[in-house]
């Protein structure tokens, strides 16, 4: 039997390895937070545009009833931090203050960025099931300081399927650190948002180029009907 | 004026530099749980004896006193994991089995080693302040797959000071890696407690190889001693 | 006395922290090696332009003299792997292939991409001196399986300044990785350089977003002005 | 068919999942330099005893045979650091000072602990061959600031056979590391050395402790012997 791949995604057909398989693939949603979500959050304090980034909630949401479907294992990330702010080194605090949105003050929805907070959590649209892992990370990427490594590790992960907010940061930051760890990414572009389109499609430009420098990225209906026709194929 | 140091410990007198600072200084109370302390717990599942690590607990609580009382920098970690399981290793799994008290399994005090139980929070002696950090990690060593790297230079700590459980296990894997990383270590011999005073022992004995290959150890009430002059010596 | 500052980097001021010093800032010049900036290389092998990655050579030249004449900490780097191939993940193998260049064939400098060969090493004009520090890196940011962090921490260094090759890829994954990690990050802009102009752009439009979410950006004659002035001021 | 399991080893057969191959296990000699084993190396100068260190020598030499012809994958650490000394952290550099063995200072050997130095390198009854790697390390754990995780990661590895010098100091560091990463760990005792008989032993001891904490170890010529019955078993 052929080995199903996914054949809409840009610029290579994913896996690379050619061997698609639900036990070794890790959905990770990133940073779908009120903070960064809604109005009065830390993203929306700081001056910046909400709206793309909303448009991938809606996208996601359907995306995540299908892998919740298919079982297949789900992370979801908060970028946060402890409530003592012993994690924020001093330039991310002082870059809040310039932007007016100090992290660890007092907003509409609670301390921006805090753990534990109303508005550090994730959105109602998205939230996490009692099984699935939510990883509270300090930095962009969500590598850096944090068990995700050994989580995929654990799980005997090989790709990873990307989506959230938002697409330059901290989707790009946690995709480049998983490429360099031997993980293959699909990042679900319409499932994904940033401060402005042309900084969302920037990603993607990258991502084309050295055949997949960081990956490959496709659309959400296309990969679900990829996911359904593979479940059957195997089944 | 001449820069305190603490003469007592063994084999040299810390730290290294010469120059002790309590806002450079941080304290590590590694696992002191009910999972490691007391009857019912983990450690005692696995048929281990937990009346020489119980005899850490006084100093330890002692020390503590001491050390918030100057204000210093207090993190406690606690060995746990996710409540799904996904940050256990297999092998892990399979010994804690093997001894008869399968990590994630139901104990008097709740599911063993699993975040959020009561048997895995810290002893009512040595109870956390809620600005004090608690760190939950998957492995021995604290810097393992957790914040606590981060956490320390963020605060611009160089020199550690450690207790808890056990000496020659969780102890003495965050002090190596702590070490690797360039932190003095002092451990407080007497706040230390393994499954057989032989363990311990052995610890301290690696430990004055090669010029304190690992760090230096002392008595808490000689320290408790020497952190009194040295506030008064630079105030 | 006023402490210098660096006030013609977009968006901020640099360093944040309003204090520059000599001694706890490192220049990091990414992966200018025959590879990505010569024909035969790696990278032209792959079919990508490398005549934008060029333009960076001349501008990273001169301000490695001015660096050098005023005694800067310099660290180069080499995307690089060991003979073996131990250390080349599959995917990352797969897609050097699929470009017509695989990792460790050989090609008109020697094998591509790999340790002790011609065309892995970094070109005449940036040739490091005996003290500088050269690390060989399997990944895209420095920071990954290298010794980089700990170089950096041993040495006290807090700002980094950084330049080479190329900007959205090798580039930008160590800054970012970098600003996670707490230092305050300036891109010499002139010195970089992409497979496209628009590409290169692209990473300076993300800086620019969150007061400077990764770092700044600024021209390297400025740069050299403000290094000379600060030099006087201080001195 | 019963796949093949270690039965001479304390406190459990090895690998514990039951399932031996020789494709994802690697053999880690630790440190095997003339500085560790020769006299006028880093650990002699430091006034440290060399004659139980050495005593690893010819089963080490022995067992590396064996694993050689059976194509076993061979990975050598070094403890060594940069010409230029910028990995060696102040604390360890005044240790060695203290002990009248200054890392870097000229002994007969060369540069103590220097890379590129006589005395740094591997003994030549131990000499790697050219397809196996060479890792130098700056710390006690070779996890620590290398490139070891990923080369174990991208080879599928998921068992350690361990060996080298000293059993107490990097061999225990570097177990410890992998046991926390999930490797599977098997100690060759007779291929070990320490300071001291006692440490030596000592941990042995922490290692019997939780159903095998570390790992578990045994003798090499049982291993061997093992080794072609698995060999002979599964071909």
């Amino acid at each position: 039997m052929k080995k199903p791949q996914f054949n809409l995604s840009t610029p290579y057909k994913w896996p690379l390895s050619g061997h698609f398989s639900l036990t070794t693939t890790a959905v990770i949603v990133i940073d779908m937070q009120r903070d960064f979500l809604e109005d009065g959050g830390y993203f929306a304090s700081m001056g910046e545009d909400i709206s793309h980034a909303q448009k991938a909630i809606q996208p996601a949401k359907h995306f995540l009833e299908t892998a919740r479907n298919l079982n297949m294992m789900v992370i979801h990330t908060r970028e946060s931090h402890r409530t003592n702010l012993d994690d924020l080194n001093a330039n991310k605090f002082i870059k809040s203050q310039n932007q007016g949105a100090p992290i660890g003050s007092n907003g509409p929805m609670g301390r921006l960025l805090v753990r534990g907070e109303y508005g550090s959590d994730i959105i109602d649209d998205l939230k996490p099931l009692n099984k699935e892992t939510v990883i509270d990370k300090p930095g962009n990427s969500a590598f850096y300081a944090t068990d995700l490594d050994i989580i995929l590790k654990t799980n005997r992960i090989e790709s990873l399927v990307l989506l959230g907010v938002t697409t330059d940061v901290c989707i790009s930051s946690t995709m480049r650190d998983a490429n360099d760890r031997g993980f293959d990414c699909l990042l679900l572009e319409d499932c994904c948002g940033a401060a402005t389109e042309s900084l969302h499609h920037s990603v993607l430009k990258s991502m084309e180029r050295e055949g997949g420098i960081f990956g490959c990225y496709g659309q959400s209906l296309d990969f679900c009907q990829f996911l359904s026709n593979a479940v059957e194929q195997t089944s």
